[in-house]
């Protein structure tokens, strides 16, 4: 049993911010700022992604009618190495720090942890945030984007992004009713340029663990998204799962084909990054979910836990997948 | 109120494994294992990291008479970039995984995490773990050992070594009772080679947020050590204690000292790392707290948010401190 269920858990606020890339996608119109430049007016890159973080969470504690004073503690994460943009954004805020890490899992992960302790009594109010920057995780994970190496087409594109959410027992719209935690899933990829293929496994063991948990499926549910499994990886947790005799009954979507045109936009098989699930959650699922378009949905945000040191020492990569279920007040 | 109370929380195994100069050290012959090859025996120094993951999280295990199976939840971090050595040993065990990162305070919020969700019913029976080895941090955040590059005198040496705990609500002679969660801390330091003078506020901060949560003082514990805030920290913790008019009363220590002979080891200013403040805590606390020499102590894990690139940018290094409180079942 390893999914965790919430009663009194509520969603206060959320805020998103976005790059160029992202304004110009499907949800462009839904991020609460967009910067046109890539470094968000700063001299870096990693400052632009604490930038972005700042803007994310400031929307987020204004939706709230929050002050920063107000949060009891703070849960971050994100991919850079030392979860660097978290930290240095959490400095100034001189509230109790989490820090958390499942690359682009990392989503679920901190509002599971905020979710958990609010249930518990254990904070009043508490905001997650999670953050990506393409630019800050290509010269990380692979190369800096202005060498201009070709990319292989089974790549994704890290989404520039941040979101954040406030979580309280104070009612709102919208409930978080489950967290499922993953187990680390490894099929033996090895290939760090489609990580899309090399999740699939993590995302279907979280989505059958939290079916077999919750003893729901899909006829429960109005939309199931996974985070970032690219097209070529989405279609084969589609295969996946009708090979086991599901019906997915047009439900199934992924927040990394969400977030761009993947047939219009150069983002090769879809976005990728800690912010892309977090973003589309957000920005469009949550307001839709406030609207009544939805009465529940989960969100499976995917994660490769790829370490370049590991991938040049010829290890495959393991993956984890963290799902977030998240309900209309009223509807249950 | 950042500092969580537990009424329920059980240590029921611990375990530990260390490298060789460890194994010379003044707690060397109370480890569980201890290598004297620092490869223990694998090919890569990333692979003995997890070597030691494994030989702790079996003691531990063992200890507590308990197989994996048995497990609901491990929650684990290390030092290594995208918590490498924590990942790659745990997918081998195919139970839900919650990673952390807080430097080398991670010892503490693994074991905190831990403790809230067994403290909450949300896990029956919990393994956090932490590790870290001198050749892959040394490589990693400053430069190989095998380049020879003098050390400053001012750094710390990083533990190689792991430890492991089991908590549940099984009664045992070790209880968890507290754990305060630290706040970001930057007094705007830059030597990136002088780590323990830069997390000593923080280790302040989260010890006098103790105190205050819990109206408590020295008189109330047997025994406060700091994770490796170097001899230098140290003094300018105990420094900073007494001008603000603390008795320390000779209990205040710190495990980076404790784990070396700082007069006699060649550790520059004592020992750091994940492992460091955990394999004190578990190898040599914990089993005098057992023996009846102590009836409570407290453990504040320190950490530096040390990022290569941010200092790289000429960033400072933010800091964090988490406290785990023990004591003796029965002694309240």
């Amino acid at each position: 049993m390893t999914t965790f269920h919430f009663q009194h858990v509520y969603v206060n606020g959320r805020g998103t911010a976005g790059g160029k890339l992202e304004k110009e996608g499907p949800i462009g119109s839904l991020f609460d700022q967009t910067f046109d430049d890539s470094y968000c007016g700063e001299s870096t890159f990693e400052k632009a992604e604490r930038a972005l973080l700042t803007s994310a969470s400031d929307h987020a504690l204004r939706r709230a009618e929050l002050g920063i004073d107000d949060i009891d503690i703070l849960i971050g994460g994100d991919l850079i190495n030392q979860l660097t943009s978290s930290h240095y954004f959490a400095r100034q805020l001189q509230v109790p720090f989490i820090g958390m890490y499942a690359a682009c899992a990392t989503s679920s992960l901190v509002i599971g942890e905020a979710a958990l302790l609010v249930e518990q009594g254990m904070a009043k109010k508490a905001l997650a945030f999670t953050s990506s920057h393409t630019n800050t995780a290509e010269r990380q994970f692979r190369f800096p984007n202005e060498y201009g190496i070709q990319k292989k087409p089974t790549t994704t594109l890290t989404v520039t992004g941040a979101g954040a959410i406030v979580l309280s027992n104070e009612k709102s719209a919208i409930k978080v009713t489950d967290f499922t935690i993953g187990k680390i899933i490894d099929w033996n990829h090895t290939d760090a340029n489609d990580m899309g293929i090399a999740m699939t496994p993590a995302a279907l063991d979280t989505l059958l663990t939290h079916f077999q948990d919750t003893k729901r499926g899909f006829d429960d549910y109005d939309l199931i998204v996974t985070g970032d499994l690219s097209k070529l990886g989405f279609s084969f947790l589609c295969d996946l799962l009708v090979q086991k005799g599901y019906d997915l009954q047009n439900k199934l979507f992924d927040c990394g084909m969400m977030v761009y045109d993947i047939e219009k936009q150069p983002v090769f098989c879809g976005g990728s990054g800690c912010a892309s699930s977090m973003c589309v959650s957000m920005a469009k699922l949550l307001k839709e979910l406030e609207e009544g378009k939805y009465r529940r949905i989960m969100v499976i945000a995917t994660g490769a836990l790829l370490s370049p040191v590991a991938i040049q020492q010829k290890e495959s990569v393991p993956c984890i997948a963290h799902a977030i279920v998240y309900e209309r007040e009223g509807s249950q």
